[in-house]
């Protein structure tokens, strides 16, 4: 049987690569018009959620998953709320 | 102590929210123009590995989320590609 990490580490991988482009974009222009605040919050208390679960239920996958995807969240927040200035 | 299942289910109704005002917007307008193919075909093949991984490690959270996640991922991905002709 395979080890499910290697499955959950390729979906780890694939999920938050997603995030990628848009993370590039904001650092490139320096600026985050047109992106939705509340949709990245939402993100960032969903993705911290799913970061407990990870740490409850010990499954290495979701832990380290969810822990750059809340940074690559983070960081776009941080731009979003900079652009409203 | 809280069941794991309890924060799985509320990290999910969030992450799974996250995509639906894009998903309704395309609803309304018929239209998918600016939307990338390929960032939602990797979160596609992202999010169905995470579904296999839900059911490998058998998490119900990580199952339904990714299950109503593939849904609306595939919805917005037949919508692009309608776009495109």
């Amino acid at each position: 049987m395979i080890n499910p990490e290697y499955i959950g580490f390729f979906a780890a991988t694939l999920t938050t690569s997603a995030f990628l482009p848009q993370a590039f974009k904001i650092w490139n222009s320096k600026k985050a018009d047109g992106l939705s605040l509340t949709m990245y919050l939402v993100m960032a208390v969903g993705t911290l959620s799913w970061l407990a679960y990870g740490l409850l239920i010990e499954s290495p996958s979701v832990i380290v998953a969810n822990s750059i995807s809340v940074s690559i969240i983070v960081f776009i927040i941080t731009f979003i709320i900079r652009s409203k200035k």
